[in-house]
């Protein structure tokens, strides 16, 4: 860390200083300039910046190490390859996920799933357990969810992901998914990231809607401190002043986050816009960015689904993202899972 | 809800509009100017906006009706007043809550606990689990913590409040404390809401960083939804750019939120700021524009804090920060509790 | 309008609004709901929101009308191109627009012009007048610069665009422009926006970097009511929390611009992202996404750039950009202008 | 500035990134340390950071100097008063300034400079020139509104504020007022700063609503580059996500400003909330947090206001708000003005 001493120090806080960040293991260089002196301060990066800010004599100062470890790209230079059953995510391929927004009925999941298979899809998608802003709104299937779930999956031959929202449902669904998903609000319930780290299984992680991409790969540290390497983050958009969309996809973070860590990147089109017609370009823009893969919200008959039909695209709709995708590959030097 | 159609909207589309809402219980009532034709819908509110904005021959929806109810002054008038033992938060009173971020250890919980208690704080805090953006930061002393805190508020006759940020944690805590806290973090972590809603004790519930003041109270609702109405909210700063502060308090959700709710609201200055020698004029300022309370971080020794030690108050500072409120409660009409 | 009744609204308040909005010129539909009780109004625009909100009895009011003309789609339905010089905007095509952030000599602004036209650009940008931070910052060549640029343009055969930062250069400008800037600081600099106007000349307007998109289409409302309906809007990122990028690219931007108006919309990756390396995945990504163009810095020697420097590409970045982007309009049914 | 290494840069990397910051007159130190190695520079300030960012071998560049100087603490510690006419701004004193959001007529002037002035106003503002976020919407009496402010001072005995939009109304509005106020929308409006600094008259600069502090202070910077010292920063709210107010007060920025700069601080509580009965509870959280002032919109008759009469207050709210504030004075050993 880099400490701008004030210009008026007086020698005895300059001591104190010093012996207080020698204490805690720093190597302090001294650099003076015309206008200011600073002290250059090499050690463990486990002291936090304000602690050292409020001390008398320091003006500001300036930390130097990112926080992340395990998941930055000076750890681990080559990417990521995360494996969900015989998928692979990341390397090259843009993979497709789709399903549901919430799990229904058999008949609704089934005919997602198909639409979504016919279309080259590689995952499928569906809530079981639905965080939901108000307490009087759709909450999910529970456990009868993820059965219909797993039999969709079953059935067409897909890998299934299903977001968990409490650790005590995981020894459970473990039984029905092949990947989970931490969601958005809960991507700083470090409880649960603990939780779902120490399972061993392919997460996606949700970028939070007010979380700085620093704090995001700090919940994919949290993930894989905890025993977890097959991680795919997920933008799905940050939230912004702008009001004619639900959230503002965050493109820059797609380049940001892949020069920063070895781990895919997907995006989410569908909660990052919030509405249908809005989903195909933002989702094409996406993948010329350099995402991985997509997440995206479909179902056999938007108006009637019981959460985020608004955002669900339909069957057709869905299929002409992926051709104009599997068109777009080529360009990007990439291929269609 | 409010449709306003689009100028070109066939006879057909019109009728499936109508035919659309009625099927799900609304009353229609057309409206016809120059520019604008509207459909005026009311009926119950549980159907989503955007599932209507999505039908052809719609230009916009707009709701209308709040989506909270228990929480709402339409359903309770008069001011709430949350008893947490002997103590009453509300009502023309302003009450201190104070300790440290983390509980370290028993003689610095009953130093923090006795100058607190000195200088007129109410009830004392202190984490015994701490939610850690890093992995490798200090996570708290978890039961260890808890009876530090119960002994030092029965030591020095004052209840207590601590974060909870595990629904298995609860009847372990219920042990030890008066109150529990929800973080900022895990406002919207649904389940440990209906966990704790469900315990029937008071809480005090942090506003999200990206949290709308809607979604805040929808949080509380989720509480009273399920079983407590002893419910404190605490402001304690949004993410903005701005960058100088840890957050940025919103100092006008006080007034909004007393207009809206009947519940009580305090501030937390510490995280609001982040930084020591902001708690003070933003601490004042929070009383001067109606808050019922505030929660302040403090600490015997700031320098040595494991956790959060750049924002917490010197024991003097937080006995300087009592004295004003002191002198500003009369010019409020309010009593120091 | 739609006016939300308090619910215990008396007759006397009732019949005050009821005239207030009828003298201001609105017919009232009164609808009664279970729960609510609410007015229709439709008439005149003008009236501000918040004027009716504050009277007794007002619960809430939700306007209908957008603010915006002669921008809108409903006010002209197909696309408008626009035409500077030879250069088409719109309709189907992918325009570049290139140059250095600010023109400092005639051999630089000559060697990025060959640069930009080397590489299919249709249009040399460069500042002369530079709206810069600090007044200690080099603020550009002024008219001298517009002479270069000029030269530059006539030499390669291709309009030039520049900045203006206030109404007094404007004749002076005429003399060497071909399209006027008007950057994302002075978006709201409303007696610019009229002079400009009134010029009746081609216009690229940037989107304030804190600007609502319903903001900067009254912007360009501005513009057309003044006498310039020649507008091309441009994207150039917000600002969030985020701290990584100079600015976040709201992409969704693109597709609801395009469906709210018919003017074009180009992208300016440089100020959106601020840094060279993710200037083109991102650049791709908006062309993905729908722009017509894009405007870019580029730089025949960035380390030497008196601004911008660090976010100007290569000139082989940029033949690599556009190569990209040739490959990718036939995918977009678009064709490289 | 601090420059962290890539762990892996070359010594022809290093080399060439040692001679570029040489020559550029700094001076280097070399520090390092287990897991990094990092250049010490000091130096002139005016090199951007993002320019040395993308040179190769480099990871981060980290400025260390605040980029403004005159408006600095460093370069004067103690307090500016600024003088307009006989009244003092700053030094312990709270100034109250109000008046209409626009002149409309002299005897709506009249009538909201005597509520002012009985209320204890030292100034009055009124608008002649509005920057309105609609053509449509009303534009200001233009000069005939400031002969009727002028009158409306001359005859109470109070110096009056204006709004300048304009560097070409400068010299006219100088026979009018005896402050100018530059706007939120033109806080960036570099051409306008310049010139009214140079009028070496006092002004009132608004923050911009996306304004960061440190760009605020750039801002202040111009002016007094430009020839005045007489600055009064005002607060006025901020962008944010939040939308049950128009902005969001950032309460913190008084006292950080305070100790970054020598100039006084006030807030204008009307435009920061957007809603008459908000602004009473802001203004005085305010003034309990340190700021020197309120500039606050009156109107002898809301309903009938051409601009912002939803959020002016009454004459009567004025006067408890003055009269709340004059309690307050003693708590916080300051007086009203």
């Amino acid at each position: 860390m880099v400490i701008v001493l004030n210009q008026h120090i007086s020698p005895d806080q300059k001591r104190f200083l010093r012996d207080f960040l020698q204490g805690r293991g720093y190597q302090i260089r001294e650099i003076t300039g015309e206008e200011e002196t600073i002290f250059g301060a090499v050690g463990p990066s486990t002291l936090d910046v304000r602690e050292v800010e409020v001390l008398p004599g320091v003006q500001r100062v300036v930390p130097l190490t990112k926080p992340f470890k395990l998941v930055s790209r000076e750890f681990k230079p080559e990417d990521t390859v995360v494996s969900v059953g015989p998928v692979r995510i990341g390397a090259g391929r843009v993979s497709l996920i789709a399903g549901p927004c919430a799990v229904e009925s058999e008949d609704q999941m089934m005919r997602a799933g198909e639409a979504a298979a016919d279309a080259g899809a590689v995952m499928l998608r569906g809530g079981a357990f639905k965080p939901r802003t108000s307490p009087y709104a759709f909450q999910g299937l529970g456990e009868r969810g993820l059965e219909i779930l797993k039999k969709a999956g079953e059935s067409l031959g897909l890998p299934v992901v299903s977001e968990v929202v409490s650790a005590e449902h995981l020894t459970m669904m473990r039984g029905y998914v092949d990947c989970f998903q931490i969601g958005a609000r809960n991507m700083q319930n470090f409880e649960l990231l603990k939780s779902v780290g120490g399972m061993g299984m392919p997460v996606i992680l949700k970028r939070g809607a007010a979380a700085r991409i620093e704090e995001w790969l700090m919940a994919a540290e949290y993930l894989m401190a905890h025993g977890t390497d097959q991680i795919i983050l997920c933008e799905r958009g940050i939230r912004t002043f702008e009001t004619y969309t639900r959230n503002s996809l965050d493109i820059s973070s797609i380049p940001v986050v892949k020069k920063l860590s070895h781990l895919p990147v997907i995006v989410d089109p569908s909660h990052a816009t919030g509405i249908r017609d809005k989903v195909l370009p933002v989702a094409l823009g996406a993948v010329a960015a350099g995402a991985d893969g997509l997440i995206v919200e479909i179902h056999p008959n938007p108006e009637e689904a019981l959460s985020d039909g608004a955002q669900s695209l339909y069957p057709e709709q869905f299929e002409k993202l992926s051709g104009d995708i599997q068109a777009l590959c080529p360009v990007l030097g990439k291929e269609l899972n």
